[in-house]
């Protein structure tokens, strides 16, 4: 399979390798070495342009660890965990679901530990290293945990997903950035996931890079995303639910607004962010037949989702989910609302105000004033408070000077008009959730080319991880001092440039070609006397002559894709 | 104090707030609102352009949780702690170090538990909330613990620095990128600090980022920085270790190579990156007079440095150290060298082979010959292997059919001559450290001021949070429209734009003052006939009219600094 290859040039080249080698390495964290940091970098900020720069979302930074009242509001504290088994003979540890379905051909993810354990003793299962008896399966919550402060009480996680940090935020970006519905809040960061048995490379990792947009949509409104005219006729590579359930092997091309008007994707929103995602990933080297979009079947859905998409890209590990599209509704916000008893709704202006018709508990005055004198005040105050239990029929039973009165003995519930002008919602969530790692992997795995007599990437000039090589031909008669003060000018404008002189031109033409650099810059003889270089382009090899005064600027253009050699 | 405006300031306008707010707060976290994150990717790309692409050096990435033989290798998990005393009344816990210190005026930081029991005694110390008993104080490791994967013996760590992950990554470093000595391996990432009671803001805080370089020297060269010509005659605000013994407040003003000559900093590298610090924060709009490099006393000093030098800023909670510069010798691969038995030296070629005198420990072929007879060559081949150990006296007995031998009998150690291509070397290590949330809270602090009608943030126009903001004089007879226009052809050129037209011009105006933009763009009824904007300067509020076609390009120049209004 070509994932070796790739591992192997990833490896051989300084693009990552597994963490902590030196002491054996630790399953399931990478390192990035230089040129996947500078790849990863420029992933990062192409993503920034989409949805920062060009949507206008606000970006936030909100910490890695997170104290468990978020998590307990979030459901991750009951939910995000996996059934565990482990040898009573070894001690290793084992995805049960895992082992089952390798035993029986089974899809059992979902099924409740129990049934899992009855499935071990029907099929004899047994631990795959030593053959020795499985203990029962119970869940494994796979969040990191640790705790905050020196008393042990405070308990704490790294965080699953960036997503709760912006929801916990919600109240503050509204406060201080006055946005208007539909707005979105997005954040980059580092997300965590103790996997019980990480395999798969770079897919399955414990600790991860997310891009993730929380966006916020007036519920009504959910079908009119003010840019839908941009995306609404441009097509989309679908693979529905109802293909997957019978088993149809193929994919649906269909535009965003005729998926969305079928029913097959529920609403605008998502249907425009899928659109946003296939088109990224074109951006970043991958074919449009490694793209698809998958809804997710009813029962691998999450808990707070009404409709998922995942963005997937067929690698040598097959389709791969680099990028999930939920539709979270009001799941979080009303769930923080709960938890920590605070108002996180949205106010929403109306055009002009608008005379409502509303129920109203009335004090009855000449009541209240006959009975409690001096206090009357008081009760009428204590009315107007609690106008939401004594509508609703709760218990408002008070104790006033040592008697106990019921409040909603003192009103009388009217319907009266007044002018609002404008009420308080709960927004509706629409996430983009985008992978590093995984869209790294998938980018190196696209770009990885083999020729004749070369290996090399073929990554589009925008990723390519340095923007030029400069190589003086041969290293003596003048070129390399000519090379170094180019790559040294070069660097002043702004570029990120390699200098290298060492071995043969071809063979350093090679090593920038594995690395993927888009473009080689040569000093030669003729430079030497007519201040012009030439400039190789990587895929085709072919050379053109540049004066070094238009240097600078040719090269922005190639790496922009604006001009080719 | 200067600190609560600019608290408020930032808190009011979306710069930072303390985290999950909605539960309460958690003490020693922050998120960054959306111009906090973008003054903060400004810093780091600046600092990117420094030690990425200026200097030249290998930025990677390793993961912020890391298993704990990395942490006893480098001494953290016995080191890394401080005292702690705990309530026994209400529970609250305390720095016991902080506690002495208000009650005695005295530091006592350093000093052993025992010692601090006496002072809390003697002195009648008790809780500051509930006046109750203290307990003894024990020492508390600062690093957030937790485990990997399901079995629990897998202790783990938040990291404490990301300095460790490129220790450990050191060899592969190496061997896929060939760098020359001297070469250094960056990283920008997370780090974290389990503070017992974080205060002061942003300054001390449990979750923050670092960029960290470490660079690698070989140990004969520590005096001779291959660029120290462009630095060498460089100013430097000195605050010396034996002012500061002295009681003398006052800043030595001296160049990197007097200070160098003269024994004040122990050698170029550190003299030379003091230099590069002044020289970004001085970029980043901090005054001189607010900058010194303060050398640690030898008691503050961490175990593994020789000499180590804080660039401090002045701040309103006085001098505040931003960027560590700590000469860690070889500590560091060393301990991992010990603690993973991996050679982590690095290969030093000569210019030219070298022929060397080296002892060798010379097979006595006769004897063993008509001693061991066909079993000779194995013998040989053993002292072959055992060469260092029968050199330095070691024990070389080894059993031969079931008769034991000692090799050392077998063998003359001769001086003998050997033409040698290199050796190999443990690099010492210069680190710069710099903390990315206390630059940018002395950035916002510096950059505040006030006048009669306004207050606003004079930060340099590369750091602007955003680019420009677009603004229609008044929201009617097209202006908005043409507005609009002009925002996005400005985004389509790469600028982070804002478009706002609510409230008069000059609302708006006070509002990205107050953000610290440099630029606005005006959009006016003369627009409208001539194509001309007016660009208005923040700090002096001078206006010019540019051509709409010149406005990117014009814009361009001023946010690099290379023209003014």
């Amino acid at each position: 399979m070509n994932s070796e290859k790739v591992m192997d040039l990833a490896l051989r080249r300084g693009f990552l390798w597994q963490s902590n080698e030196i002491y054996g390495g630790t399953a399931g964290f990478w390192d990035l070495g230089p040129y996947g940091v500078r790849l990863k970098n420029k992933i990062v900020n192409l993503w920034r342009d989409v949805f920062v720069k060009d949507e206008g979302f606000y970006e936030i930074e909100t910490p890695t660890i997170v104290p468990e009242i978020v998590f307990i509001a979030s459901g991750h504290v009951k939910k995000f965990a996996d059934p565990l088994v482990e040898c009573k003979k070894c001690g290793e540890n084992y995805r049960a679901d895992h082992l089952i379905e390798e035993a029986t051909g089974k899809n059992v993810e979902g099924l409740p530990p129990s049934d899992m354990d009855n499935l071990i003793r029907e099929y004899d299962i047994r631990c795959p290293s030593c053959g020795g008896e499985l203990s029962p399966v119970r869940m494994f919550n796979l969040m990191f945990v640790t705790s905050i402060g020196a008393a042990r009480e405070n308990r704490a996680y790294a965080r699953p997903e960036t997503a709760q940090g912006m929801f916990v935020s919600f109240n503050r970006v509204v406060r201080t950035m006055h946005p208007k519905l539909p707005f979105a809040i997005v954040q980059v960061g580092k997300a965590y996931r103790n996997e019980i048995s990480p395999r798969q490379g770079l897919l399955r990792v414990r600790e991860f890079d997310q891009m993730e947009a929380e966006i916020f949509v007036h519920p009504e409104e959910i079908n009119n995303h003010p840019r839908y005219y941009l995306r609404e006729n441009r097509k989309l590579r679908l693979y529905p639910a109802n293909y997957q359930r019978e088993g149809k092997d193929e994919i649906l091309e269909i535009t965003a607004g005729e998926a969305v008007r079928r029913g097959i994707i529920h609403n605008q929103f998502l249907a425009y962010y899928l659109h946003v995602a296939t088109e990224f990933l074109r951006k970043l080297g991958i074919p449009d037949e490694a793209i698809r979009c998958r809804q997710q079947l009813e029962d691998e859905r999450a808990h707070y989702s009404r409709d998922t998409w995942d963005v997937e890209v067929l690698t040598s590990y097959g389709w791969v989910e680099v990028a999930g599209h939920a539709y979270r509704t009001d799941y979080d916000l009303k769930s923080h609302m709960r938890i920590s008893g605070r108002d996180l709704r949205y106010f929403v202006s109306y055009d002009k105000p608008q005379v409502k018709k509303i129920k109203k508990a009335v004090p009855d005055k000449k009541k209240i004033g006959q009975e409690f004198r001096e206090r009357a005040r008081d009760i009428m105050k204590m009315i107007e408070e609690k106008q939401q239990d004594i509508l609703s029929g709760s218990d408002v039973r008070v104790d006033i000077d040592g008697k106990e009165i019921d409040l909603s003995e003192y009103v009388t519930v009217k319907e009266v008009e007044e002018r609002v002008s404008g009420e308080r919602i709960v927004p509706h969530v629409v996430e983009p959730s985008y992978g590093v790692g995984r869209i790294l992997w998938c980018v190196l795995e696209h770009a990885y080319r083999e020729e004749d007599d070369r290996v090399y990437l073929s990554l589009p000039p925008w990723l390519s991880p340095i923007d030029c090589a400069v190589l003086p031909l041969v290293s003596k008669d003048g070129m390399p001092e000519r090379a170094m003060e180019i790559a040294d000018m070069l660097k002043k404008r702004g570029l990120y440039v390699v200098y290298d002189e060492s071995g043969s031109v071809g063979r350093r033409y090679a090593r920038y070609d594995e690395i993927g650099v888009s473009f080689a810059v040569t000093v030669d003889s003729q430079t030497l006397s007519d201040n012009t270089v030439t400039v190789r382009e990587r895929d085709s090899r072919k050379q053109v002559r540049v004066k070094i005064d238009e240097l600078a600027d040719k090269l922005r253009k190639l790496l922009s894709g604006e001009e080719d050699v």
